[in-house]
């Protein structure tokens, strides 16, 4: 394969999508949401569920590929594999489906996430405080590095990011009230979706900056939701997708990247890269353009992986929406709203619609170019959607058939 | 794609392979070891570290692709995925390389898996006794029904094949003496080995009868080894490995095979599905022979999947070698042996030379296609290699290109 061009463009599509209702308390099994979001998507794809002949799946999911197939009645799954790592891979489950597929290994993929994220295991917790019972992780020799950081404190995602966010201000005079530009620009989006856990309720810049500090100089609002909550979608050829209801949205391209000095899966091992303010997201951007053949100025609408909002910022830089360093002020410009240059998250993200991991950003990339968003860019002929950037991440762009 | 034609066949190969000592105590740790069998194996393919741009790890290896990519200096990695679960995931590491290849996502995939499976944490004690410090696994609602086992004491790998293996007796009349007969033929082939375990230890049918029973009918040679070790190899298109130093084995065909009823992706509940002396390995059995335009009868030699002897056994009925119920005659007949109809396990297998979790396995197979192996079956033209079977499993078959 030469790396300018990528002769799959185009070649796979999503068919179907489906997600349950987001909130803090789910009542049920990650089992049962993981269901009844693939049900909804396999049904929107005009299929039953014994077309499915393929799963990918996240390897933060506690849901088997044995446990959906046997509970959706899949009698003969030809494929399944998993994505890694958690939110930096959802892109990625996308783009082994493609695999799956060009490979003739199966022909229509299941993806899913399902998680109690609120009621259940908490990710803005430590391991420790979330009272899991998980091992201690620092695991010497095997390169997770643990011992390194958790005794100064980098317990959580919150508390790494802070740091990012702290070298991005050092560096680039990144302040705190473009921050809250992110924060309130998906907070906006979310006032348009019914199913956002924010919908309603207002957040202002002053809101934001009174919102308690978390781990400087991250406040409250930089950090995204703790949801359960499920999506998923289904992924196939471009061909047969043509069959579907909504017809296909088109996978242009997908890409994973990582770049050199990753020591370990671990977000908090970015820590020791010659930079931190460029992110694997800047390796996934240029291997992602090379192959679908585009560049960030034909980028309709973008969905970001927001986990914290300094996480958005350094992707629009990465992604080349604008120049390293000048994330804030281009979040601050206005050009992130429905009527700017690049709205984004435009289903409210995991800052205000909720935390499904990266894959609620996936199906409202299709929502996107169906034209059926509640935040509707109109007439948006191409998506992009990342994942966690930090340790290595995934992206793809849906495109609109023509 | 039609199931009844592949037209994948042959479209990728193994370039490269490599492997450390096989020991008891490796000294190092897990990550050391799978840095040498991939350097190996890199060196063995004719190609530096920086060619690999791609990686597809195992659910159960320790060593992450961002360890091991920073640790051989690879500085754009462009694919990695995790192939799952465990021992019945190795060939499918191999398909899902040949999905990021045909899907032009990787040029050069490393497949690795790496262990201190007797120094470190061993597979063969339940969770408690291991030691792991993991939670406990009993998960309601998450499908894994471990909660319907663990109290009845089906707390390792050994106790359940046990009671497949006691099944298989009751229904087919198979006797220990047949699975003596499996055991003895891999400690043979270990003989010719100098890197297997049990290389020069004589092993008798009376020295298998007086092996201490761990788990009724399953005495102490039904049992594989517990090892130190690693094992790797490179995959790519076969137009690209035609390059390589010792030339294409191609991949003629990869699968994988679930079938109905398995609920979690844990073995035990392969014992709640209608019939448990017919295993997930017979879907998986119809799908490589239909993708490769071959049969059992094409078979030269095997590598199988021999975590105990039972899993030989019920493999050659559900792989077509015979008819189901009569693995045990077919095994005590001498059609396993070097001169057989069907040599298996030439490296020694797990049984003998080492349990690097099936990747020994497909390491021994390019070893007979490539005529190198220290049990080298003549003119060995077509290898099948198989992946532990409950409660899903993978297969590959490799080719002589011609």
């Amino acid at each position: 394969m030469s790396s300018a061009v990528w002769e799959f463009k185009d070649r796979c599509a999503v068919s179907g999508i489906g997600n349950t209702k987001f909130s803090r308390n789910s009542g049920v099994s990650e089992l049962v949401m993981a269901v009844e979001a693939s049900r909804a998507a396999i049904r929107d794809a005009g299929l039953q569920s014994n077309d499915i002949d393929g799963i990918v799946r996240n390897d933060a999911d506690r849901v088997t590929h044995n446990a959906i197939a046997d509970s959706l009645g899949i009698s003969d799954l030809k494929y399944w594999g998993v994505a890694s790592a958690g939110g930096s891979a959802v892109p990625s489950m996308v783009g082994q489906a493609v695999g799956a597929l060009l490979s003739g290994q199966a022909t229509n993929v299941l993806v899913y996430r399902s998680l109690n994220g609120r009621s259940g295991t908490r990710f803005g917790l430590s391991r420790a405080a979330a009272g899991s019972g998980d091992a201690p992780t620092v695991v010497g020799g095997q390169g997770t590095l643990d011992e390194y950081f958790q005794p100064y404190g980098l317990l959580s995602a919150g508390t790494f990011y802070a740091m990012l966010a702290q070298r991005h201000m050092a560096e680039f005079g990144t302040t705190s009230e473009q921050l809250g530009a992110i924060a309130m620009e998906c907070r906006i989006r979310a006032h348009a979706n019914p199913n956002a856990m924010m919908a309603g309720r207002e957040l202002s810049l002053s809101d934001y900056m009174a919102g308690r500090m978390l781990s400087s100089p991250l406040r409250l609002f930089d950090y995204c939701l703790e949801t359960d909550g499920a999506c998923a979608l289904v992924v196939t050829t471009t061909e047969r997708a043509a069959d579907s209801p909504a017809g296909p949205v088109l996978i242009r391209a997908v890409a994973q990247g990582m770049g050199p000095g990753i020591q370990a899966g671990r977000m908090n091992t970015t820590l020791m890269r010659e930079t931190y303010t460029t992110w694997p997201s800047a390796y996934a951007a240029k291997t992602l353009y090379e192959r679908a053949g585009l560049g960030p100025e034909d980028i309709d609408v973008a969905q970001l992986y927001d986990c914290f909002t300094i996480t958005v910022l350094i992707q629009l830089e990465d992604y080349g929406f604008c120049k390293k360093g000048e994330g804030g002020p281009f979040a601050e410009s206005g050009a992130l709203g429905l009527g700017g240059s690049l709205p984004i998250n435009t289903g409210g993200g995991h800052l205000s619609e909720g935390y499904i991991h990266g894959l609620n950003h996936v199906v409202e990339g299709v929502r996107q170019i169906r034209g059926s968003s509640t935040s509707q860019v109109p007439n948006a002929e191409v998506c992009l959607v990342t994942g966690a950037s930090p340790p290595a991440t995934g992206a793809l762009i849906f495109r609109r058939a023509s």
